[in-house]
């Protein structure tokens, strides 16, 4: 498992290989996309559901895509101690990504990983990312459900929607819900949620939670089961599969270049010793 | 030029014949991005550039993607009746571009359409966006000079760094810099450049502008200069170009397949019928 994991995030050939084989045996798990700014405590949250999983007997593979989640051995030794013990429990495969110059690209790289936990079995796979940029935004839409960990005072509720956040969030989850300021957060939230549209109708439901004292977690999991039994959902497998294998085409394509083909290309270019659409049109040909 | 700029926005087959012609053409204008959130002023800005341009004796093409500017037809009417002056003027050629749904992306469309104005012999190019989302940024990225209009109390000034606008400002204008804040404003933004770190070890500037009344248009018109001129500068064309011509290469591989072609594969993959790598291998062998 391992070794196909660390084969998956360098992209190795023998990974794609590997990747045809095992899909078939994929589309059983459950991927739960859990985002937000650094100190909302998606980790906390993180490992509160997988408590609860495990209680439920069911088997759990986490990926964390932030640089300072405990599980990627960030954050304060406090929060490595305790994720420390889900290492010791077999039902339980923690792998952490790098964040940046995968080759290929993150999401591409994540995907793949969550499709050999699938694979393997896992009942649940969660997705840990920090909430900004393009690439975070992007892993979060490839799972199932993409859950949104928003806490109060911290000034970037309204803010993280401008930034697309709002858009992909199918379950949002007020944590630390016993500071002040949380009920504001919520109703701004749900003010928001009321004019925005989705055309799915889907009302993202609004979930408290303080997940240092265990609490919202078990109503979180429910929020996104719900999301996962409401018919004609947006977020739906085949709609995410389209989107994937546009990606896929896009990199597959780019492999085939080196760096230093564009960068040559660009000289030619600002030198007006060719144009940039003849250059295009023979790569093409040359493809 | 109104035909061509239609050819060239629909992205019709002769745009791309019409593009090579230009080409050799093109590469003297200065186009200038100008970007910030609908209600920063961008439009006042602009119209204030474009008197200044014009007191100098240069001509300007403005590309106006926000559709919330006067000169994209939205925006309040006393707005219109201003810029309509400019309409008037030969020396000012004004384009809208529609900002969703462009075949082929919004960002490719609106290089070729600068690089229109290039070749027809503006001499200063104008690109307004309104600073959210990833076109946007996009295009942005794409001029000689990036600028990026904040206004006090709005409260997206550390809020918009995160969402990546900070990283691609060039120049910073605080508009609206008469108003309560402006200085609070302008402290937050330094203490943020001054953690920040570019490669070119560019300091970006930060220029103050009450733009109804026409004060800080000739600074920030300098700032951007300076720019131009500063040595070794990040955003220089071999750059731009490396990252252009890697998107068009993708665009037109993208063209090549229909929208129905991603949905029926993704149908296949969803059922297990196929897995996604072999698609994407045939699609590749294909092309």
């Amino acid at each position: 498992m391992a070794r196909a994991a660390t084969a998956v995030e360098n992209r190795t050939p023998e990974s794609q290989r590997l990747m045809q084989e095992l899909f078939p045996h994929t589309g059983r798990a459950l991927t739960l996309g859990i985002t937000g700014s650094p100190g909302a405590g998606k980790s906390t949250l993180v490992d509160g559901i997988i408590r609860h999983l495990r209680g439920e007997g069911r088997t759990v593979g986490v990926i964390a895509v932030d640089p300072s989640s405990p599980f990627s051995g960030g954050a304060i030794l406090g929060d490595r101690i305790r994720m420390s013990a889900h290492y010791a429990d077999p039902g339980v495969y923690i792998r952490s990504m790098a964040t940046r110059g995968t080759m290929g690209g993150l999401a591409p790289a994540t995907t793949d990983m969550a499709l050999l936990f699938d694979a393997a079995g896992r009942d649940v796979i969660l997705i840990e990312t920090v909430g900004v940029g393009q690439d975070e935004v992007e892993i979060a839409r490839l799972a199932d459900v993409t859950m949104v960990v928003l806490v109060p005072g911290m000034g970037d509720d309204v803010q993280a929607m401008k930034a697309g956040i709002m858009e992909i969030a199918d379950v949002f989850i007020v944590n630390k819900a016993d500071q002040p300021g949380a009920e504001k957060l919520e109703r701004e939230l749900l003010a928001t949620l009321g004019l925005a549209h989705r055309n799915d109708n889907w009302f993202p439901p609004v979930v408290r939670a303080v997940a240092k004292d265990g609490k919202g977690i078990a109503e979180s999991l429910e929020a996104a089961r719900n999301y996962m039994q409401f018919e004609g959902r947006r977020n739906n497998a085949g709609e995410r599969w389209a989107m994937r294998l546009k990606q896929m085409l896009r990199e597959r394509l780019l492999e085939r270049f080196e760096e230093s083909d564009f960068t040559q290309a660009a000289e030619r270019v600002t030198t007006r010793t060719c144009d940039p659409y003849s250059i295009v049109d023979d790569w093409l040909k040359r493809v």
